[in-house]
């Protein structure tokens, strides 16, 4: 039995976006194949087509599969022999051009994994979840934090009801690199993600915090009711925010919140998530990702260690590479996420559909909550931080 | 030249609360005697007058100085020659008996070490504030948070402009010990605290949040504007909050946070606290008080020890008793604020009032700006978190 | 029932050494008397009459018992009746007199609190073990770091066969602070301990690295045979070693080793200790002495926190004053040696002579042992490393 | 310009070893691959025939370039033409092997990444070192650790003198894994590590001790003089050392020490580095490998954070892929080393034959000076820890 059993072969990508200059084109790229188990075959790296050629070669991308847009690449590609055809198309272009792209690919049969937040705004996220209902096809959403082993130990402990009833959740991302207005200086990144012509209409919310609610959502399976946000932009001339807090209310009772900044000096990616049950509760820090701290009353505190243990449950065990102690990090997490996916189109290739709305993989149900929740905290905080309804559409 | 110049002689203190079971008691007594600047005398240790006598000898309290309670103990040390009688009471009864306490002794003449918070009532604060105003009389509120070095450092830090303007204060103090229902158990901790007839409308906001939102302000002197609060009830049958989160506005713009948790899992007294500046960010946390991390995009992160340099500013400086890597702890950090108040009460001595509203110590107008906080942020959790405004009375 | 119960009174406290510019002096009157179980009153504070003189004020001693030496001390303290009597002399003076007024204050029938190295060589230290053997008094070494809480919670378990048969121990002691020839700049603290005539035949190795093999003995208890050391001066000109490394074979086959330096950038108290055994391992590091890891295979790491929970045994509960989370530092260890210290003084009072060898503080054996691994050291490095024995005396 | 230019194509891969059960075969797979300038396509996977074949789809290897030993692999690959040839093999067989297949890699041609330690014996890492002189290839050893960034930062500020002159360099390698008898239960690693006729005359010290002292020359380049050494087993039956410490005194007068364990409870690959030098010093964890600690007196420590700022030098900026505060691990490290390697190789190409002594990645000298380690380091042992002399063969 070879890799992406009963395919029995290497799984072929497509890049739209990666071109030079991009951060996560290369990220998508290294995290599909690390495995080995996919490779890089075409690409559409750049919405400049000079650029999109010459960016290329250095994804060992031949010239005749370096196309200069997704129309192009989905003309070209479904004229090629299944055998050479790519299979998915990753989406790491800026946010508003997700939605047209990923629906290109969607509706084309290939399947996607894109980039969060997943659209531009609500309406488009949910026109994609319509096409994915539609076509049954695998549309990944990479809020990849959740491709860490010991994340997914958490949600597999919190599932099994280790911890109990889930009264708190509290998770924050601190950054610091928006501390000044370093969009005015010409760097790509911040250009676009301050831009809201671009990134929609929320910055430093649209760009982290909603990973730091997916990453509660995953986690623990609450169902969200209602938010109250308070959003701040601090570094002045800035047309988004760059700060923000929102509390949530959660069905079940259990008060959340999210905090996340862009204008901490010094900070990184500061992820970190704490989950209070009646049983115990966790800790656990994106930039220490290979430790996570479990809390009980009366007993020491336990430290989880990837790859630490039979303490451990399948769901680590089964994102762990290398042994403990020998650290992994993004890349690994990332390529976990597109592993997950892999599993769904090797399974769809064997006519098992599984249900789209409860992944392994963060779906399009869970993009369309995370543009959701943007939305209402915009709206939210807009209202003086009044309480609006979140709604839910993925199963977690 | 001798200790507490220029009276040239220890100070003498009376304790009221502190009988057997207090653990805050035996701290007062520690702190305040920690230097050899004062000696404890006298007491009235306890409510029922046969455990205040017993409790006397643990404390060398000599017989015919363990009072049955604040009306004898001011009565008899009144009649004592000036060179016998106590210099200071220090209030460590539950908190709705603070307020009568208090009064009698500074309106009796003698300073006043009252724990927090100040009172078991707004009204009481501020009759309390007016009666010190009069008397001018030393009054420290043990907020003895902000005795370590390194908060101190912070503060000095902040008020030099070193973190240019203030953005955003994020402070947590997080427990676990109220998980279950301790006060059903005869735990005679958790029964008064949990107790709205002893420890006043708030649980673990009026226990533990009001330290928190101390902290942010003795650390940046910003002048809030209004709070918005969600409190909880976790444990069932419990009358007062065990979880919350605050948000606060600040009056030049920045965004503050509170959140404070008695039930979580394996938490000791986790408070902590970040700091955003423009121009560099803090954190510190109490749990690991000999260290503060200093941030600043594009430098290495830098960690401050206390006692650790000349990087340091006198007030860390004056504030640390042995060099930097034999760790200080809780209790030098109280007796740091004791000291402060000894140095008041000697200044005084010498004719020195100092203004009253603006002193190193916590004085009795934060002690007032602590019920203020605690009472809004009650009201506003009612009001389904709408906003209420806060007040300050302290020069911070 | 009061404090030192059966004597029911607070014993008093003679200090020698401790004037201006002195660290340890001012560590040891704060612990003796942190608890309220001793009073300072009466000091030769230094070796120079003017200077002792003076200092005493600091202290709150009256000038009638601030002594020229520690000859006028013991002279006018016996003088006194019993009831103003010094029960107990606190030496805080260099190495190199530590011998003299230890061996006067001991055949004069006071207990002695003596700081280490004992004594300025192994023969001074054989002799006063004698004198206590005869004696019978209490003599404590202030190995002070034997009184974390959780140093004693490690012996306890260790001693209590939880680790199983212990085969390694790895301790170090890393410090900075004589990165630079800083005797030559008149820093008091530098000068002596730089100088043979007052430090003895070590150093580095005199100062700290016998904490570290002090500390390692204490947990453990096996039984030392032989070692080899490797000692260095690297800063050109010093007199003494500042940096060694020393391998030790314990009789059970263990294997130890213990390196100390004072020439590390920025390294304050850094001393740690791993321990190894075959059911578990121990780590522990001075500058944060509120946790301790205990690890096992296949099992997450626990953190044992100081107060932590019912984990904890009777000695390190023993040994802790205020609740977890509030860090206690090294005052508070420091204080525990003298509570151990004064246990031993009421038990004699009692009539109750335990076992010189073997207690909970480190007593005159230990400060043979001490030196005798110094004596040791020095001569193996000198012979190349060569291997010489060990012997012990204290029961540990 | 294409990726591995001038050659601008990836380079082919042959693996030996890595077969089913085989952990560093798929991290050498994964490492050589990560940055798409490489492609596994042929493999003698296994010592035994069926197996090197059932193992060949795991890796997608084709079945005809799935060969059964070393032998037909160069043979056949030989037999290719050059544009489908694989360029260079992997050796990640156990240890007694390595230098038959690296030999005959060498001596055909190929590139070679050789795992360590490289041979079975002294005398074969000597011939190796002969046949790489003559041959001028690129033969890599992977002492995989020095590709972490931190680690190459580390050293490029130590030969840029920043830390001044090196005094003392303290490594420890700490693990658990083989606490008990692993190898008497089947488990295949334990088995052939364990095992005198496979790894060689050391156990812990030829597996993982090797690597602490590697990495200490790596980021001092210090030159050894001579080696002190005492090996132990603890756990009783097996055959080689599980224990050990090597002190080495450098030709400088530094101090360095060694110590390694594979009998630590709970310990994992803890592999941590101390360097002092008289400006400055260093420590770094190879569990934590995205910080690192630089301390000078007077001033914080600074925390240096991989892709952390401006602050970092062009050795550790060229061996990032990802920003700081998203952390990259062991596959990167590893990739990092291979990276190098890959630039030897495109050089070589274009007929640049660099220095083969002097090369960011460690080279067959290296291999020889680890040899040379264990081989002098299990000597000393037996002679009750006598010194010997160490030598030095690669530029470090």
């Amino acid at each position: 039995m070879g890799i992406n059993a009963p395919l029995n072969r290497k799984l072929r990508m497509g890049l739209v976006g990666g071109g030079q200059g991009s951060f996560i084109g290369r990220v998508h790229s290294i995290a599909a194949c690390l495995d080995n188990r996919a490779e890089l075959v075409a690409g559409a790296l750049s919405s400049d087509p000079d650029r999109a050629k010459a960016s290329a070669p250095d994804y060992d991308i031949q010239p005749d599969r370096a196309y200069a847009g997704i129309k192009e690449l989905i003309e070209k590609e479904l004229a090629l022999p299944t055998e050479k055809r790519i299979d998915f198309v990753s989406v790491a272009t800026p946010n508003h051009t997700h939605f047209e792209v990923a629906k290109a690919a969607a509706e084309a049969g290939f399947a996607v994994f894109c980039d969060k937040p997943m659209t531009f705004d609500l309406s488009q996220a949910e026109e994609l979840a319509r096409i994915v209902e539609k076509t049954k096809g695998v549309f990944v959403v990479t809020h990849n934090y959740t491709g860490y082993p010991l994340v997914r130990q958490a949600r597999e402990m919190i599932l099994a009801g280790e911890l109990g009833e889930i009264n708190a959740v509290r998770s924050c991302y601190i950054q610091g690199w928006l501390r000044s207005r370093l969009e005015s200086s010409g760097q790509k990144q911040a250009e676009w993600r301050t831009d809201p012509k671009r990134s929609g209409i929320a910055g430093c919310f649209g760009d982290i915090a909603t990973h730091a609610y997916n990453l509660g959502r995953f986690m623990t399976g609450l169902i969200p009711d209602t938010v109250s946000c308070h959003l701040k932009t601090f570094e002045p001339g800035r047309a988004l925010d760059d700060y923000g807090t929102a509390i949530i209310r959660y069905k079940n009772g259990a008060l959340g919140s999210v905090t996340a900044s862009q204008i901490s000096h010094g900070r990184e990616n500061d992820l970190r998530i704490e989950i209070d049950g009646t049983k115990g509760s966790l800790e656990w820090n994106q930039e220490n990702p290979n430790q996570m701290i479990y809390r009980r009353n009366g007993q020491p505190m336990a430290l989880y260690t990837r790859g630490g243990g039979p303490y451990l449950g399948s769901m680590a065990a089964g994102a762990t590479r290398i042994p403990a102690g020998h650290p992994e990090g993004y890349l690994e997490a990332f390529a976990n996420i597109y592993a997950a996916g892999f599993e769904a189109i090797a399974a769809r290739a064997a006519g098992n559909h599984a249900d789209c709305r409860n992944s392994l993989f963060p779906n399009v149900f869970d993009g369309v909550d995370g543009m959701n929740f943007i939305t209402q905290c915009v709206a939210s905080s807009q209202q003086n931080a009044g309480w609006l309804s979140l709604y839910h559409s993925a199963c977690r």
